[in-house]
């Protein structure tokens, strides 16, 4: 439906003694990925919260391939490729610097009302991004 | 083939402005569930990295049910599903101090030679004491 | 004032590629081991939390001396230095299992109003507690 | 000596349920900023580690005055402060976007042999690329 694509450098913080970036840091830059791909499409995940959105996460899967190392610069691209009344799913891939694929992962969040934490419809907002968008392709 | 529960409680660090445990903190706890779980099999994970050999994750699954909250001392509960001369499957599911399962998950780690990085066999001190365990019970 | 003991284990995820624990996240260790002390004084800092009071670090200092690695069990001595109508002060030792120290550090907290985010006094309960245990003595 | 600014957005994993950037993140933060403000010089800290010469932090101070929030980006000022055969000290101060103080920091870090893990003189390279800038101001 829409991708884009997110720099990211390896933290010394995120490296382990393995010399790899800690498998378990990849959620976070996924969570990087997605808001920067929300804010290309004009969309801040922030004023969603805002406004009474919260998007948790219901699942995730990650294959490992290669490691990154430290201070790498990885390339993430950031895929959406399903988003429905009640769930949005990202897919992506990790390149180095020397584009070799590190992994591939996908989420999917769901929608959810801030104060009641009960599921809610999609925004229409993100919707009508989304739709306009793809037909701009 | 084993299982074994690991206690551990939610710091504040670990919380996320949702008033959740951050989705992407359950790595880690997975991580030391499982070093916990060897270690309860009488098997260090520091030593065998002393010895040489490296257990990188090459697959993670995870599904959300429930967050978790600070300061709740989650039960994970760590299951050995499959050992073979090539890696090794654990599961994994969290549970609330209520009882409440938050989610389920798994993972896949492989053997490396700590020096080459390049895949070994299975230690053979790992395979007797999952072998010797599953006979005992 | 008070002073107590909390283990603490150094988990992977926290080593980085030199095989040390990182040096941020003492700052974490000190978060649990202050949590743990007002526990084992029968005070919850998430009840505090609850009742509207937040506890911010206004400022913190550490000098390392000695780095821990992984799997270590370190040993945090968190002591209740100061307490007035304002703040909180903690100062805090980590030694590993031989017995070394390894860094010494101090955090002052501050009471704020969680609502107004404006500062408040301190909580009688925690200021009773902190007086009649140092009466016990 | 010298200084340079780094750029740096809060990632939702690093709010609290306080709704605060963690006061542990900024040690990360920092480190983030030291490198780039060495980068800047012409100068890998990564390569300083391949040359076998690691920088362990020996001490840090901060002194928080107003938090940081989520999908803020910062501006840290880094500045060198002093350079010696021993060691080298930086001082951070970190502005929001509406540059407002939210924080003042320092850290002193060593210069190690990786082999033998004892402290060595600074490297050549780092003295001459600040002595010559200082020289070009």
């Amino acid at each position: 439906m829409y991708e884009f694509n997110v720099k990211l450098r390896v933290r010394y913080a995120e490296t382990d003694q393995m010399g790899y970036c800690y498998y378990g840091n990849y959620a976070q830059y996924f969570e990087v990925a997605r808001v920067e791909t929300l804010r290309s499409l004009g969309l801040s995940y922030k004023e969603l919260e805002d406004n009474g959105i919260l998007l948790p996460v219901s699942d995730y899967q990650i294959k490992y391939i290669l490691p990154a190392f430290y201070d790498e610069e990885l390339n993430i691209k950031c895929m959406i490729k399903e988003i429905s009344d009640f769930k949005i799913k990202f897919d992506y891939q990790t390149h180095n610097q020397n584009d070799k694929l590190l992994n591939f992962a996908s989420t999917t969040l769901v929608f959810v009302n801030k104060q009641t934490k009960k599921p809610v419809n999609c925004p229409n907002i993100l919707k009508e991004k989304l739709l306009n968008t793809s037909h701009e392709k």
